[in-house]
Protein backbone atom coordinates (compact mmCIF):
# COMPACT_ATOMS: atom_id res chain seq x y z
CA UNK A 1 0.00 0.00 0.00
CA UNK A 2 1.37 3.52 -0.95
CA UNK A 3 1.26 6.31 1.67
CA UNK A 4 0.88 9.76 1.34
CA UNK A 5 4.63 10.41 1.46
CA UNK A 6 5.62 7.91 -1.18
CA UNK A 7 7.14 8.77 -3.54
CA UNK A 8 6.23 7.99 -7.76
CA UNK A 9 10.21 6.56 -7.74
CA UNK A 10 8.61 3.55 -6.11
CA UNK A 11 5.47 2.68 -8.99
CA UNK A 12 8.76 1.70 -11.60
CA UNK A 13 11.36 -0.28 -11.71
CA UNK A 14 14.74 1.54 -13.01
CA UNK A 15 17.26 -1.19 -13.45
CA UNK A 16 18.22 0.04 -16.99
CA UNK A 17 18.97 3.70 -15.63
CA UNK A 18 20.92 4.97 -18.10
CA UNK A 19 22.82 6.31 -14.78
CA UNK A 20 23.68 3.23 -13.72
CA UNK A 21 24.81 1.71 -16.59
CA UNK A 22 27.11 4.62 -16.96
CA UNK A 23 28.19 4.50 -13.30
CA UNK A 24 28.91 0.77 -13.84
CA UNK A 25 31.90 1.78 -15.71
CA UNK A 26 32.78 5.20 -14.21
CA UNK A 27 31.76 5.09 -10.74
CA UNK A 28 34.57 5.21 -8.95
CA UNK A 29 36.87 8.15 -8.37
CA UNK A 30 40.18 6.83 -10.40
CA UNK A 31 38.41 5.59 -12.95
CA UNK A 32 37.32 9.39 -13.93
CA UNK A 33 40.58 10.97 -12.84
CA UNK A 34 41.90 8.44 -15.52
CA UNK A 35 40.06 10.23 -18.03
CA UNK A 36 41.07 14.00 -16.88
CA UNK A 37 44.52 12.51 -17.44
CA UNK A 38 44.43 10.70 -20.64
CA UNK A 39 42.41 14.31 -22.29
CA UNK A 40 45.54 15.79 -20.75
CA UNK A 41 47.47 13.76 -23.17
CA UNK A 42 49.00 10.85 -20.90
CA UNK A 43 49.31 7.82 -22.88
CA UNK A 44 51.78 5.40 -20.57
CA UNK A 45 50.59 3.05 -18.17
CA UNK A 46 53.82 4.67 -16.18
CA UNK A 47 52.79 8.35 -16.83
CA UNK A 48 49.05 7.27 -15.60
CA UNK A 49 50.70 6.09 -12.49
CA UNK A 50 53.05 9.04 -11.85
CA UNK A 51 50.05 11.83 -12.64
CA UNK A 52 47.70 10.05 -10.35
CA UNK A 53 49.41 8.70 -7.46
CA UNK A 54 47.54 5.60 -7.55
CA UNK A 55 48.17 1.88 -7.38
CA UNK A 56 49.49 0.35 -10.38
CA UNK A 57 46.88 -2.89 -9.51
CA UNK A 58 44.00 -0.38 -9.49
CA UNK A 59 45.50 1.21 -12.69
CA UNK A 60 45.57 -2.12 -14.44
CA UNK A 61 42.23 -2.88 -13.47
CA UNK A 62 40.40 0.71 -14.09
CA UNK A 63 42.13 1.43 -17.65
CA UNK A 64 40.86 -2.65 -18.59
CA UNK A 65 37.09 -2.49 -17.69
CA UNK A 66 37.61 1.23 -19.85
CA UNK A 67 39.19 -0.50 -22.74
CA UNK A 68 36.38 -3.50 -22.17
CA UNK A 69 33.52 -0.61 -21.96
CA UNK A 70 35.09 0.78 -25.05
CA UNK A 71 35.36 4.07 -23.87
CA UNK A 72 39.80 3.97 -24.35
CA UNK A 73 41.71 1.56 -26.41
CA UNK A 74 44.84 0.03 -26.03
CA UNK A 75 47.98 -0.22 -28.69
CA UNK A 76 51.19 -1.67 -28.60
CA UNK A 77 54.23 0.55 -29.84
CA UNK A 78 58.07 0.58 -29.99
CA UNK A 79 60.52 3.23 -29.87
CA UNK A 80 63.60 2.60 -31.62
CA UNK A 81 65.85 0.25 -29.28
CA UNK A 82 63.10 0.02 -26.81
CA UNK A 83 61.08 -3.08 -26.12
CA UNK A 84 57.38 -2.86 -26.64
CA UNK A 85 54.73 -0.91 -24.46
CA UNK A 86 51.07 -0.22 -24.24
CA UNK A 87 49.70 2.74 -24.37
CA UNK A 88 46.15 4.00 -23.79
CA UNK A 89 44.03 6.52 -25.83
CA UNK A 90 40.35 7.44 -25.42
CA UNK A 91 37.77 6.19 -28.24
CA UNK A 92 35.38 8.61 -29.33
CA UNK A 93 32.94 7.11 -27.27
CA UNK A 94 35.77 8.34 -24.28
CA UNK A 95 36.25 11.66 -26.00
CA UNK A 96 32.24 12.17 -25.82
CA UNK A 97 32.84 12.37 -21.99
CA UNK A 98 34.35 15.60 -21.75
CA UNK A 99 31.30 17.77 -21.52
CA UNK A 100 30.22 15.32 -18.40
CA UNK A 101 33.32 16.02 -17.21
CA UNK A 102 33.59 19.74 -17.81
CA UNK A 103 29.78 19.76 -16.05
CA UNK A 104 31.10 18.25 -12.97
CA UNK A 105 34.22 20.44 -13.03
CA UNK A 106 32.28 23.64 -13.47
CA UNK A 107 30.08 22.45 -10.53
CA UNK A 108 33.00 22.38 -8.45
CA UNK A 109 34.15 25.70 -9.47
CA UNK A 110 31.05 27.50 -8.96
CA UNK A 111 30.25 25.60 -5.09
CA UNK A 112 33.93 24.97 -3.95
CA UNK A 113 36.08 27.25 -5.58
CA UNK A 114 39.94 26.45 -6.26
CA UNK A 115 41.64 28.76 -3.81
CA UNK A 116 44.48 29.82 -6.16
CA UNK A 117 41.52 30.35 -9.04
CA UNK A 118 40.78 28.33 -11.86
CA UNK A 119 43.31 24.99 -12.58
CA UNK A 120 42.08 24.91 -16.64
CA UNK A 121 40.54 27.41 -18.95
CA UNK A 122 38.33 25.71 -21.53
CA UNK A 123 37.64 28.18 -24.51
CA UNK A 124 36.37 26.86 -27.98
CA UNK A 125 39.35 26.82 -30.64
CA UNK A 126 38.47 29.23 -33.20
CA UNK A 127 36.40 32.02 -31.60
CA UNK A 128 38.75 32.43 -28.16
CA UNK A 129 35.42 32.43 -26.08
CA UNK A 130 34.64 30.47 -22.84
CA UNK A 131 33.08 26.99 -22.63
CA UNK A 132 30.36 26.36 -20.48
CA UNK A 133 27.94 23.41 -20.19
CA UNK A 134 24.49 24.45 -20.36
CA UNK A 135 21.13 22.78 -20.28
CA UNK A 136 19.00 24.09 -23.06
CA UNK A 137 16.13 23.06 -24.83
CA UNK A 138 16.81 25.55 -27.82
CA UNK A 139 17.49 23.08 -30.82
CA UNK A 140 19.34 25.62 -32.97
CA UNK A 141 22.41 25.30 -30.21
CA UNK A 142 25.18 23.22 -31.80
CA UNK A 143 27.06 21.43 -28.87
CA UNK A 144 30.88 21.93 -29.55
CA UNK A 145 32.81 18.45 -29.61
CA UNK A 146 36.60 17.89 -27.13
CA UNK A 147 38.21 18.32 -30.73
CA UNK A 148 36.69 22.31 -31.19
CA UNK A 149 38.56 22.94 -27.52
CA UNK A 150 41.50 24.34 -26.47
CA UNK A 151 42.14 23.55 -23.06
CA UNK A 152 45.17 26.10 -21.16
CA UNK A 153 46.34 25.95 -17.70
CA UNK A 154 44.77 28.46 -15.43
CA UNK A 155 46.40 30.10 -12.13
CA UNK A 156 45.43 27.33 -10.25
CA UNK A 157 47.88 24.85 -12.15
CA UNK A 158 51.23 25.21 -10.10
CA UNK A 159 53.79 25.03 -12.67
CA UNK A 160 56.59 22.14 -11.40
CA UNK A 161 60.11 22.76 -12.25
CA UNK B 1 64.77 15.08 -17.87
CA UNK B 2 61.46 15.64 -20.44
CA UNK B 3 61.26 12.92 -22.99
CA UNK B 4 59.76 13.73 -26.63
CA UNK B 5 56.73 11.76 -25.28
CA UNK B 6 56.59 13.23 -22.15
CA UNK B 7 52.67 15.15 -22.01
CA UNK B 8 52.81 18.92 -21.37
CA UNK B 9 50.76 17.60 -18.37
CA UNK B 10 53.83 17.02 -16.33
CA UNK B 11 54.59 20.51 -16.40
CA UNK B 12 51.60 21.14 -13.92
CA UNK B 13 50.52 20.31 -10.15
CA UNK B 14 47.10 19.82 -10.34
CA UNK B 15 46.23 19.10 -7.13
CA UNK B 16 43.70 22.05 -6.50
CA UNK B 17 41.43 20.54 -9.94
CA UNK B 18 38.03 20.66 -9.58
CA UNK B 19 36.98 17.41 -11.00
CA UNK B 20 39.09 15.70 -8.21
CA UNK B 21 37.87 17.85 -5.72
CA UNK B 22 34.71 17.39 -6.62
CA UNK B 23 35.11 13.35 -6.60
CA UNK B 24 36.21 13.97 -2.92
CA UNK B 25 32.69 14.43 -2.13
CA UNK B 26 30.82 12.09 -5.69
CA UNK B 27 33.49 10.05 -6.51
CA UNK B 28 31.92 6.24 -5.90
CA UNK B 29 28.94 4.95 -7.43
CA UNK B 30 25.97 4.76 -4.33
CA UNK B 31 26.65 8.44 -4.26
CA UNK B 32 25.86 9.12 -7.41
CA UNK B 33 22.67 6.86 -7.70
CA UNK B 34 21.33 8.66 -3.98
CA UNK B 35 21.46 11.52 -6.14
CA UNK B 36 19.33 10.42 -8.76
CA UNK B 37 16.64 9.34 -6.12
CA UNK B 38 16.59 11.93 -4.66
CA UNK B 39 16.01 13.99 -7.49
CA UNK B 40 13.15 11.47 -8.53
CA UNK B 41 11.85 12.63 -4.58
CA UNK B 42 12.91 9.96 -2.26
CA UNK B 43 13.65 12.03 0.81
CA UNK B 44 13.59 9.26 3.76
CA UNK B 45 15.99 6.94 4.94
CA UNK B 46 14.16 3.67 4.06
CA UNK B 47 12.96 4.56 1.10
CA UNK B 48 16.76 5.29 -0.09
CA UNK B 49 17.52 2.03 1.44
CA UNK B 50 14.58 0.46 -0.80
CA UNK B 51 15.31 2.44 -4.13
CA UNK B 52 19.07 1.33 -4.31
CA UNK B 53 19.04 -1.95 -2.75
CA UNK B 54 22.26 -0.79 -0.95
CA UNK B 55 23.11 -1.93 2.65
CA UNK B 56 22.36 0.08 5.67
CA UNK B 57 25.82 1.19 6.46
CA UNK B 58 27.02 2.47 3.04
CA UNK B 59 23.99 4.56 2.67
CA UNK B 60 24.68 6.12 5.82
CA UNK B 61 28.18 7.13 5.20
CA UNK B 62 27.68 8.46 1.72
CA UNK B 63 24.39 10.35 3.00
CA UNK B 64 26.70 11.63 5.73
CA UNK B 65 29.44 12.89 3.44
CA UNK B 66 26.55 14.19 1.06
CA UNK B 67 25.26 16.72 3.87
CA UNK B 68 28.65 17.21 4.98
CA UNK B 69 29.47 18.61 1.89
CA UNK B 70 26.52 20.84 1.62
CA UNK B 71 24.81 18.84 -1.39
CA UNK B 72 22.15 17.30 0.86
CA UNK B 73 20.83 18.56 4.00
CA UNK B 74 18.89 15.97 6.71
CA UNK B 75 15.83 17.34 8.53
CA UNK B 76 14.21 15.66 11.54
CA UNK B 77 10.08 15.58 10.96
CA UNK B 78 7.44 13.59 12.58
CA UNK B 79 3.90 12.54 11.28
CA UNK B 80 0.65 12.59 13.72
CA UNK B 81 1.41 9.70 16.15
CA UNK B 82 4.51 8.62 14.73
CA UNK B 83 8.37 8.47 16.30
CA UNK B 84 10.23 11.23 14.53
CA UNK B 85 11.96 10.60 11.44
CA UNK B 86 14.76 11.58 9.61
CA UNK B 87 14.81 13.21 5.69
CA UNK B 88 17.18 14.32 3.32
CA UNK B 89 16.74 16.81 1.21
CA UNK B 90 19.11 18.19 -1.71
CA UNK B 91 20.41 21.58 -1.24
CA UNK B 92 21.19 24.45 -3.75
CA UNK B 93 24.20 22.57 -4.64
CA UNK B 94 22.65 19.12 -4.92
CA UNK B 95 20.24 20.58 -7.30
CA UNK B 96 22.85 22.01 -9.37
CA UNK B 97 24.04 18.85 -9.97
CA UNK B 98 21.88 17.59 -12.15
CA UNK B 99 23.57 19.06 -15.62
CA UNK B 100 26.81 16.71 -14.52
CA UNK B 101 23.99 13.76 -13.86
CA UNK B 102 21.99 14.59 -17.27
CA UNK B 103 25.15 14.68 -19.11
CA UNK B 104 26.26 11.25 -18.00
CA UNK B 105 23.25 9.91 -18.46
CA UNK B 106 22.51 11.19 -21.94
CA UNK B 107 26.44 9.81 -22.57
CA UNK B 108 24.93 6.61 -21.28
CA UNK B 109 22.04 6.41 -23.88
CA UNK B 110 23.53 7.87 -26.77
CA UNK B 111 26.37 4.65 -26.61
CA UNK B 112 24.86 1.77 -24.59
CA UNK B 113 21.54 2.29 -25.31
CA UNK B 114 18.85 0.66 -22.58
CA UNK B 115 17.46 -2.08 -24.86
CA UNK B 116 13.65 -0.59 -24.04
CA UNK B 117 14.09 3.01 -25.04
CA UNK B 118 14.87 5.83 -22.88
CA UNK B 119 14.28 5.16 -19.15
CA UNK B 120 13.03 8.83 -18.62
CA UNK B 121 12.13 12.08 -20.48
CA UNK B 122 13.51 15.25 -19.88
CA UNK B 123 12.01 18.10 -21.06
CA UNK B 124 11.71 21.91 -20.22
CA UNK B 125 7.86 22.52 -18.54
CA UNK B 126 6.81 25.45 -20.37
CA UNK B 127 8.17 24.82 -24.03
CA UNK B 128 7.27 21.15 -23.87
CA UNK B 129 10.66 20.71 -25.53
CA UNK B 130 13.76 18.12 -25.12
CA UNK B 131 16.52 19.37 -23.27
CA UNK B 132 20.19 18.67 -23.63
CA UNK B 133 23.61 18.97 -22.15
CA UNK B 134 25.96 20.93 -24.52
CA UNK B 135 28.93 22.44 -24.50
CA UNK B 136 28.53 25.89 -25.54
CA UNK B 137 30.42 29.10 -26.11
CA UNK B 138 27.22 30.99 -27.26
CA UNK B 139 26.92 33.49 -24.32
CA UNK B 140 23.45 34.13 -24.80
CA UNK B 141 22.26 30.69 -24.07
CA UNK B 142 20.43 31.00 -20.99
CA UNK B 143 20.88 27.33 -18.63
CA UNK B 144 17.62 25.99 -17.82
CA UNK B 145 17.67 24.89 -14.04
CA UNK B 146 16.33 21.60 -12.48
CA UNK B 147 13.20 23.31 -11.54
CA UNK B 148 12.30 24.59 -14.85
CA UNK B 149 12.43 20.47 -16.00
CA UNK B 150 9.72 17.56 -16.26
CA UNK B 151 11.01 14.19 -15.82
CA UNK B 152 8.60 11.95 -16.95
CA UNK B 153 9.07 8.02 -17.32
CA UNK B 154 10.09 6.57 -20.66
CA UNK B 155 9.56 3.58 -22.19
CA UNK B 156 12.47 1.75 -20.53
CA UNK B 157 11.32 2.57 -16.71
CA UNK B 158 9.41 -0.46 -15.85
CA UNK B 159 6.38 -0.04 -13.93
CA UNK B 160 5.76 -2.02 -10.75
CA UNK B 161 2.52 -3.52 -9.82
Amino acid sequence: MLSAMRPQRFLYDLSDCPIATALDVLGEKWTLLILREAIYGVRRFDDFAEALSCGRGVLSARLKTLCEAGVMERRDYAEPGQRRRAEYRLTAMGRDLFPALLAISQWSERWMPPPAGPVAHVRERVSGQPVRVVMTSEAEVRPLTLGELDITPGPGAVRLA
